[in-house]
């Protein structure tokens, strides 16, 4: 397999890290999303009508968003399996993936913070309150949904699943942006221990081979 | 079954779309997102940690995140099926759904503009600007997929699914926010045909008790 990646995009990570928990071999195709490589006619036309990162090559077929290619993975490669079967068990996991996945992630990447500078002349300080505001809100929501849950740990108990595969690299990208967590103690509980995990280290940005320091 | 919802909330309207087409009763109790409902603190403590619209109450069982109850309404009364198993055609239909759900409704939603507005004091032409602007750039990425698998009178053939459960809702709210759409032609296409199917009018923002003039 191949994926399209760029090193700190956090929805490229979520799949280096579902790769890696399946133990599947992949190449890295980098995609520069600062240069708007992305959004290249022949990457947009043949690989990701998406114009995003990241995008999955698994022979003839391609496929992008994150999340689509989080749920093709685990289909096709259930071992071990990162969405449960189990219809509460998935709803909770599903219930958080997705409040990263749709509340935090798509708010705070890097086409909106350009936005708003460039069109809306946001000040560094306005660009990092937006950032801080929308994790603040969101991590609230995780971490409400981690007290009522109550396992460890990983999001849901003794093993990775879906939620985490999203929440770390949330995670560490508020980290990078300089954010006060220290309200979120089980989110970094979790962050703390994915971090000794060798799947989660090996897709971390900075071991990435596209990485930019 | 009790779905919490807004009725001009699309991330609720394709809860109400799948409900329908699943033929399931359930009774609407109104969160006005817009006088801060879905804030308040016992909702947020034993409804909705995610502290959004909507809300769905099985028994029970209380579960936030539109996709995540769409998948769960799938698992539990899986006729008809909206998200496919066969591993190809499920991948295409999460990958439109996610592109909705992940990079046009979470950026143009009434927090976000209320944001701009509060915070960043944003004209009315500079958010109608935003909104458009990302409404474009996700509703290209649509009409490419669509004009990848080339089917109708749906997004992925003959019946409904999880891409149009999304993507109509998304559609009529651009509509309604005057956004010109005529650049996606099979998309309108799939709109309009929508528009005929009893389940999908029923969900419509004008048709729900808590609906505002």
């Amino acid at each position: 397999m191949q994926l399209h990646s760029f090193f700190n995009s956090s929805t490229s990570q979520r799949v280096r890290i579902a790769l890696g928990l399946k133990g599947l071999a992949y190449d890295t195709l980098p995609v520069n999303i600062r240069v708007g490589e992305h959004r290249a006619a022949d990457y947009v036309a043949n690989v990701n009508p998406s114009a995003t990162v990241p995008a999955l090559v698994d022979g003839d077929f391609k496929l992008g968003q994150s999340l689509a290619i989080l749920d093709y993975l685990d289909q096709r490669y259930p071992e071990p399996r990162l969405i449960p079967l189990e219809p509460h068990l998935r709803a909770r996991v599903l219930e958080l993936a997705l409040l990263v996945s749709c509340d935090i992630h798509p708010v705070n990447n890097l086409r909106m913070l350009r936005y708003l500078e460039t069109e809306l002349k946001a000040t560094p300080q306005q660009k990092a309150a937006w950032y801080r505001h929308w994790v603040g809100e969101g991590m609230a929501g995780v971490e409400r949904m981690l007290a009522r849950s109550a396992t460890g740990p990983w999001c849901f108990g003794a093993q990775p699943t879906l939620a985490d595969v999203c929440l770390v690299p949330q995670i560490g990208n508020a980290l990078r942006m300089d954010c006060d967590l220290s309200a979120y103690a089980r989110s970094l509980a979790v962050y703390e221990h994915a971090s000794q995990h060798p799947a989660f280290v090996a897709a971390q940005p900075q071991r990435q081979p596209d990485y930019i320091a």
